[in-house]
């Protein structure tokens, strides 16, 4: 099942035809963006403090099922939102509106990939430049979604015997500490391209300026 | 000494004020960003394929040295920038122009704050709306620049036995991971407040919406 969740940052970019063919989860103010969007979400989560009374009754008219999260809590309402993405048979999970917004609220939603990562979601942060996802050791054909630039970096630990084929500056058995950029804005001409590795957590970005 | 750093990213917030007052380094089409704003730079840094060759003149003209680097490198633009503030007393650097562009590039200069607090270079990466810098183990008292929200996460390892005292919630010994987001958006009414860890090196993030 593909699954697109709408997070509330401002002027979130959205592809709507991705998301018309989704599973739609709407995260707070991200509902109200999908309800101005005419897209009624399957969920609409959050506490709603950020959208006026009168723009939560449209969420409430329009989503299929609320979701009504308490102010104080120690989930994040996107946190809230992956799990019931768990809850059902996710192939493809996209969140957009989690990016350009705070720096704080960008890096936390890459935490999420890597917590999500190691139970075996796969998600995807997008935006109009940018498509963020973590992958976990072993082999990966990846498909290039046809944005030019590709970076790679470690998180929480030492990615070891990395190997990257098909692209512009290949890499072979090489070790990516966490404080290493030496992996960033790779290029390819092909469809798809080649990464394995052998432990750790791998963040790939696409992007373009 | 303080130093200033404006890095290339397209619309790069600058307090011209704290910039006068310092030593300044204009990286690549950041040089030009400065020169634009009636600014000569003390050291002009890049390979300048950013700019064109009227812009390069202009630069040229303007900085009072100019360190023109290949295009194909090890060391990103910013990295030698930061190697030049290594060499002198700096006491306090900023890089403007280093967040809000490609997320890719962002992430990369975090990195960099890491790599440069492990050799002791106090560092922040500023925008209008986010101030960035690492801490090292030890006791900090920390002096509040005004914006609304303090985030904390965990770089590298986990942070051990993190203590925040005067901030809205408060926080005993605490192992923070790296997969953790437990820690964003703190708040303070305090002009000051202390942090404390035994180990690992955290990230800190004033933020405003």
């Amino acid at each position: 099942m593909k699954i697109a969740i709408i997070s509330g940052a401002p002027n979130a970019w959205l592809d709507l035809e991705h998301i018309k063919a989704s599973f739609v989860i709407g995260v707070d103010r991200g509902a109200l963006t999908l309800v101005e969007h005419g897209i009624c979400p399957d969920i609409a989560i959050g506490d709603f403090d950020s959208v006026t009374e009168s723009e939560f009754a449209k969420i409430k008219d329009s989503a299929l099922e609320l979701v009504q999260l308490p102010s104080e809590k120690d989930e994040t309402d996107t946190e809230v939102a992956l799990n019931v993405a768990m809850t059902k048979e996710a192939t493809d999970v996209r969140i957009y509106g989690s990016l350009g917004g705070r720096i704080d609220h960008s890096l936390a939603n890459i935490r999420l990939l890597l917590q999500f990562a190691k139970k075996g979601l796969p998600i995807t942060l997008v935006d109009e430049r940018n498509h963020l996802m973590v992958l976990a050791s072993g082999q990966h054909e990846i498909n290039h979604p046809g944005l030019p630039y590709i970076s790679f970096f470690a998180l929480e630990s030492t990615v070891t015997n990395l190997t990257l084929n098909r692209l512009k500056y290949p890499l072979t058995n090489y070790e990516l500490t966490q404080d290493d950029i030496r992996c960033i804005s790779n290029e390819t001409t092909e469809s798809s391209f080649f990464v394995s590795f052998d432990s750790g957590y791998l963040l790939m970005i696409f992007s373009r300026d």
